[in-house]
């Protein structure tokens, strides 16, 4: 297939989005923005890096890469728009590209959200990467920066199940409820309809959980120049989870990463209306830590406490598949 | 290296553009349109297929990819605002990041552009993919459909330089004015100043030339549904060109593609404005052709005329180093 034909087999038949002018099929696409304010990421997929044929197929692969992209822009509080995609093909692969743009179409359908750029070539290994562009309200976007002492700390949803649907994948053991783990690896919902509720709140800290959510928790503490305690045994996570090892549980739950759920940080005054919003967006939300001033004398930023007893945390790296 | 410390060597010190709230730093970049329309447009760069170590310095591989970017932005009418960058990096080209992102900000630096935001990954083979977003007064992005019969078609400065230039690069042979042909290969103009230039012209039909003049002419046609005639003894050539074989010349100036320059269709009536706009911006121009209606019993778009003799001439596929 050459690019010409995979363009025609992978463009929309029709935009969703009015801002559009120009969607594929020129040097560039064109759109026009009356009101607010534009937000755009890029993320990089790499087969067995960031995903394997093992654990998901092509549909799947595509569907999530996009979800990740779009799981950033509501970190930032921003409805998705459009995304472009570059993708890298080897010959083992050319049949299934399609699978892979409508796997990202069936995730952009639920936003609204359209396909309007691009780019193939041919090469050794699968590689994607997606441009992701959302609005927000003026003034509106969510920066990491924005924690003060004396806030609270929660999170949406349940933590590690993501990272245990990947271990029951590789696994050959049985586990209860393994579909509902495997389809939180594979189909990670981005958090944009709780993100968007939040608009009426004037001051909120949000970092989506890709690296685990004590990378992410000290990446607030550190751009808002604050100290974050999170409370091990506050942290959420769903039932079936009890049947790994204590191991496993700690260790996916503070960093497994790949959940994109919100981490958030706000004040108290909040709560209530916060609650609310979670109600009308189907969305558990769970405090789980509070905020305090930087004490000069330490270093540290982020604290777990655990049976009561309170410890400095270090941020681990994120470690991909292989 | 990793990634955090990438982030912080690559990161701008300040940003150029006023409209961005954001850069570099959180989950996403913002920034605020008031006026005027959003163009965007990615393209991806695989080594051994794009470019090669043997022939270009990370700092030229870097320039060059961006510049393949704004020339898309070029080709729009529009001038360049931000960038982003996708990067998959092996290890055996580790140290040389930083340098290809020094390319890229020579460039930018040119045309005031901000990097806001990208991804880094290990992988087993180098691979780029940026995304660039620009912007054009309203209404006056450039589209390839805008073609009409009586129109005339000319091209900016020379065909071919570009594939001469690694035509050089990969000889023994010694030649006239290499290093004019190598710097045309390495450092393509992308032509940003010409094109905004063009403001005031009310409707003209742009395409940047990478993939060879024959490529871009046929994409016009095509989706202006018009017929589009090319004299092969108007097409411009650099002088030194005249060393090459007729075969070669031929097939570089028609096929060879990479030049990044600008190829236009526009009402007779504009084309002393344009003189003078090239002048003004220190472009040369040439008329190369004009378009007729669409005969209906033909399937042909494109013809060439060659010694008084007016033939068809069909697209060829862009081949690529390898």
């Amino acid at each position: 297939m050459d690019e010409f034909t995979l363009i025609n087999k992978i463009k929309q038949s029709s935009y969703r989005q009015s801002s559009l002018l120009k969607g594929v099929g020129d040097d560039a696409a064109v759109f026009r923005m009356s009101q607010g304010d534009l937000v755009t990421a890029t993320d990089v997929f790499v087969e067995n890096v960031h995903f394997s044929r093992k654990t998901m197929n092509p549909k799947q692969i595509g569907y999530r890469a996009l979800a990740v992209n779009f799981s950033d822009l509501a970190a930032m509080g921003a409805e998705p728009m459009f995304y472009l995609v570059s993708i890298v093909v080897p010959e083992r692969w050319k049949q299934e590209i399609q699978s892979i743009f409508m796997g990202m179409d069936e995730l952009a359908s639920e936003y609204q959200a359209d396909l309007i750029g691009g780019d193939t070539v041919s090469g050794e290994d699968l590689m994607i990467s997606i441009n992701v562009i959302g609005r927000v309200d003026q003034g509106r976007a969510r920066y990491r920066h924005e924690a003060k002492p004396g806030d609270l700390v929660f999170v949406t949803g349940t933590l590690g199940d993501s990272r245990a649907g990947l271990h029951i994948l590789q696994s050959d053991q049985k586990y209860e409820q393994a579909d509902y783990f495997i389809k939180r690896h594979r189909y990670p919902t981005p958090r944009i309809h709780f993100s968007l509720g939040l608009r009426d709140i004037d001051r909120i800290a949000l970092n989506d959980i890709s690296d685990g959510i004590v990378s992410e928790a000290a990446e607030i503490a550190e751009a808002s120049e604050v100290n974050l305690i999170l409370e091990e045994e506050s942290l959420p996570v769903s039932k079936a989870f009890e049947q790994f090892t204590e191991k496993e549980r700690v260790d996916w739950k503070l960093y497994g990463g790949e959940d994109f759920e919100l981490l958030a940080v706000t004040a108290e005054e909040n709560w209530a209306s916060i609650k609310d919003i979670a109600k009308e967006t189907d969305t558990r939300v769970t405090r789980i830590g509070y905020v305090e001033a930087l004490e000069e004398e330490s270093k540290d930023r982020l604290y777990l406490v655990k049976k009561g007893k309170r410890q400095p945390i270090s941020k681990r790296g994120y470690r991909h598949l292989t």
